[in-house]
């Protein structure tokens, strides 16, 4: 079949809406029909050219929500009409990293996926003048059809909105999933959040949900704290107004019961790793975790003190929110549905799919939270 | 009173013994008479004059054994007779460290203690012409009567032989507790300990106990292997002999259910911080958790990509083994004697207090495992 795409032929240039050939889904896999897509930093990092695995022409795009067209051979857990959000991090719950219980990230296909292929190593879209196109992150929903491996697909309930939910095929699931999945923060904690754009508000409402009582957030840019407050912050902190932010926040966080203060949790969501250190240092001694979750430039490194680790404190990461994407995806949207989490706010532009560049300009401008394509 | 002591009267200075003035226990202390005592590398440490925080005159040793002879006024959980093991990680029961129920790491006493002083803000320990003389890391076990705080002495069983359970005071809880407490280590893991001296062959038997499958040891020295294996290492790499340790442990955990490999834990036993990375970067992709033991030189910093924190491993630490000292010291002493743990192996040799110096000379020649005193 043909479909209409944005296509990215080189790195740091305009994507270009075309039509592309589409071969229908072999076994094992799915042909959906995206309904809506958001823009994301990770798609933008790749099309910059800043991705070392990038490889053009691909098409982009990794947070979708559409419906089941078509099923290849042996597909059972979706049917055409399906409602499914596609998913980067797939989980074929037969793997070792799936039958462990202590992982999302399922590695059935993983080798594949790296290289923007489907799993038996071709691609399903193509130029019309045949040259493969290839996939990206194993989702490609910057075109209105795609075609995903059953067990990149995550089926959701038939009356969530797409141009909200698609929203939850990444950003959304990495903030709240990042809370409950990775760090499972209690009733009661303190938490900081370092970053205050799409993640980090998903993070800070994630940290409403779980019942944290101090949810401090801290931003260079003070136009940040409205939108920040809303989604559950309880204090601001910006860098530039304190000398030394992790001092500031050990003396916010201390208790007539605990002179030492520190923050139980907190999250990077800047990708900046003197803030990862940061992130860290400001957390109790004891039993403070860090969470990184932003994406640092290539070859950058953390460093911190091995006193700070014997002292109690523990350093994680966080990818696609530890959330297993067919298991706990559905059950976000269903918390978007019961009102447990917003997603409205955050969307602030929808485009056409022949605007998507706009949307990168808006990204780059710092205007928007998110944008997303409406096919 | 006085009594007989091994004295650090100045940095990288032999130990002097002498006669000492000891002062009686005030309210919530303890006097006791230690009947044995290992010597560790911190008090060598601290001796050297490497310890930014050593003060002179003190009284060193950590790592005792001993009975209670007198008890301060409201003094209730132990009694003249008892036999307690001395703690430089105090249990308070209710500071808020104590009552997270996530830390050891009591910190009811901590400012005091980090000085060499008691409580109170003085010392009991003076010279005969009256000059203090700072206590260490709240014990000075290298003195045949000591006083601490009530809450820092665990009461043990009267059977347990003073020469060997002296260790459980900090080497054998240190090993055996990270793996126990900090780590967690379940039934059936795959483990990694780099660095096979006293506390390496603690977390080996650790593993052994908590039935690890796979232990593997990691040492520049091949005559530790043999001591290892009868602590419970199934495996042993000499970095000398292999290109790349951790692509040498990816490579020996990798299963056909599970291509990817790494080690489910790692301790890092050495103070290294170029192995402390190694230790991180061996363990597995999605939950490998790595724990820094070692105590590093002061302003050495541990780094590492992010992208091995978001891809699902775990850096922390463990200090004491994570034990709370009157709660888990006991139970420690009742697996030694119920045959859990070995400790007799591991003290290679006693002397008398008169002979202290030849310990440190011992261990800077890598002799010893442990030398204990006998008073």
């Amino acid at each position: 079949m043909r479909t209409r795409a944005a296509v990215a032929l080189e790195a740091g240039k305009p994507l270009e809406v075309m039509e592309v050939n589409l071969e229908g889904p072999k076994a094992g896999e799915v042909l959906i029909e995206i309904k809506a897509t958001g823009i994301c930093h990770t798609d933008e990092f790749t099309l910059s050219g800043a991705d070392p695995e990038g490889v053009f022409p691909a098409i982009l795009g990794h947070e979708g929500a559409g419906i089941v067209l078509e099923v290849g051979e042996g597909v059972t857990s979706v049917k055409p009409g399906d409602h499914v959000i596609p998913l980067y991090t797939p989980e074929c719950r037969e793997c070792a990293s799936c039958l462990s219980g202590k992982t999302n990230m399922c590695h059935a296909i993983r080798a594949t996926q790296g290289k923007g292929l489907m799993p038996d190593g071709t691609t399903r879209f193509s130029m019309l003048d045949g040259t493969p196109i290839y996939h990206y992150m194993g989702c490609s929903t910057f075109a209105n059809h795609t075609v995903l491996p059953e067990i990149s697909v995550a089926k959701v309930r038939e009356d969530a909105p797409f141009d909200k939910i698609c929203y939850v095929g990444c950003g959304v699931t990495t903030g709240i999933g990042a809370v409950n999945y990775t760090a499972k923060v209690e009733l009661g904690a303190t938490a900081v959040v370092f970053g205050l754009g799409g993640i980090g508000l998903n993070v800070l409402q994630g940290l409403r949900m779980a019942g944290a009582d101090m949810i401090i957030g801290v931003d260079l840019n003070d136009a940040k704290r409205e939108m920040a407050e809303h989604f559950g912050m309880t204090h601001f902190i910006n860098p530039k107004n304190v000398e030394n932010v992790v001092d500031e926040i050990i003396n916010l966080t201390k208790t007539p019961l605990d002179p030492i203060g520190g923050a139980d949790y907190s999250f990077d969501c800047t990708g900046n790793v003197n803030v990862m250190r940061q992130a860290l240092e400001c957390t109790h001694r004891g039993w403070g975790q860090s969470i990184v979750i932003g994406v640092a430039p290539a070859g950058a490194e953390i460093s911190t003190r091995p006193f700070q680790l014997v002292t109690g404190r523990t350093w994680k990461g966080s990818a696609f929110g530890g959330a297993r994407g067919r298991t706990d995806v559905p059950k976000i949207v269903d918390w978007y549905m019961d009102g447990k989490i917003e997603i409205d706010p955050m969307i602030t532009h929808t485009l056409r799919l022949e605007d998507i560049n706009k949307g990168f300009d808006l990204m780059h401008a710092g205007e928007s939270i998110r944008s997303v394509v409406l096919f």
